[in-house]
């Protein structure tokens, strides 16, 4: 028995935690609430979220190759204790950020869609060991994206500080990795109210749900 | 314009730092001291020390594969910012351990010669960016090696604290390696002494360099 893998996506203050919280409670009251995995990344693992950490917040500062080897190495971890025994024992695994994250912040972002480091992050990606069915790519205007943050006000990391051009790329990568694999990635408006975007990922995870799960 | 790469291998408490240090001294007597770069791994610049504090005195716990890319994470920001910079300003580079280390520690010490995690370490060495030269893995009796590590007193990081059929599994790696690629690698009995160690490395190291430097 193999379980579902289900990742969102997206730019900081794009509401993806809060979709990824919904759409747990959501599943919880059509399956057992232990064979639903809430996770994130960076992190999701104690290694990994040691290595977010030290990733996110340290004072140092590495190559673009080598930044992203630290996200694949946190990503192996985080695939090799959590993820792959979740889905390995049947269960829903929803995690908050994965492989595209780093595509699109390392590969478009910081790299600047520089073929070398796509070519790095497709050839680690092709070893992670875990490979999303559905992903949520939540979608959301900048200046909305800045005003949520704000509101926020969380100690920003240092993807939050980037500068604005940074995040454009940022989100041309998630756009171009939507038109790629548009069988796998859904692109969802996240300017609207966080409940409609919440019934518009329910609506496509009920036609990946097994059966036997129920779909009340 | 291309340097000279020249590597030291082996367990802890081999007198790889000792050789490094007596090579940079000798060839500072027959070329100009500022083509000499000496360095380290895990490290050797800011962000992969950081990296390095990170996985041998870290708290943290990471699966094998995880450890694997957080070492050539760090080896890469080594490359791109100190290790290929050097060479292709056409200097001499002495590393005190390189990727050897990692294929003999995580390869074969930790991962026991698993061959998929040899199959990725020789993935993630091909996409390196920088092969060394010449490799002198020094092999000692590891009793001698405890008692060398005993004599110094430092903080023992996690490698030296680990089990000796660990140490015994990393000592067969070098010496799987030296016996792959005899033309990069020459192994030394480190048990002499480390002046007669560094007269073999000296004499070695006098058949690689470029006639223009001299070799008083």
């Amino acid at each position: 028995m193999t379980g579902l893998f289900i990742t969102f996506e997206g730019g900081e203050g794009a509401g993806k935690s809060t979709q990824v919280r919904l759409l747990q409670e959501h599943l919880a009251t059509i399956m057992p609430s232990d064979r639903i995995v809430r996770t994130r990344e960076p992190g999701g693992t104690p290694g990994a979220e040691a290595v977010r950490d030290f990733l996110l917040f340290g004072e140092h500062d590495l190559s673009l190759r080598a930044e992203t080897l630290m996200h694949f190495g946190a990503r192996y971890d985080h695939v090799d204790r959590l993820i792959r025994p979740a889905l390995e024992a049947g269960k829903v695994v929803i995690s908050d950020r994965f492989t595209d994250s780093t595509a699109a912040y390392q590969g478009y972002g910081r790299g600047m869609g520089d073929p070398a480091i796509l070519d790095l992050i497709a050839s680690l990606r092709q070893q992670t060991g875990a490979r999303p069915d559905m992903t949520f790519i939540l979608d959301v205007p900048r200046a909305m994206a800045r005003e949520r943050l704000r509101a926020r006000g969380n100690r920003p990391d240092r993807y939050e500080t980037a500068a604005e051009a940074f995040h454009a790329r940022v989100a041309e990568g998630f756009a171009a990795i939507a038109r790629q694999e548009p069988g796998r990635c859904i692109t969802l408006d996240a300017a609207q109210p966080p409940d409609i975007v919440a019934q518009a990922v329910a609506r496509h995870v009920a036609t990946r749900l097994p059966m036997s799960w129920g779909q009340g």
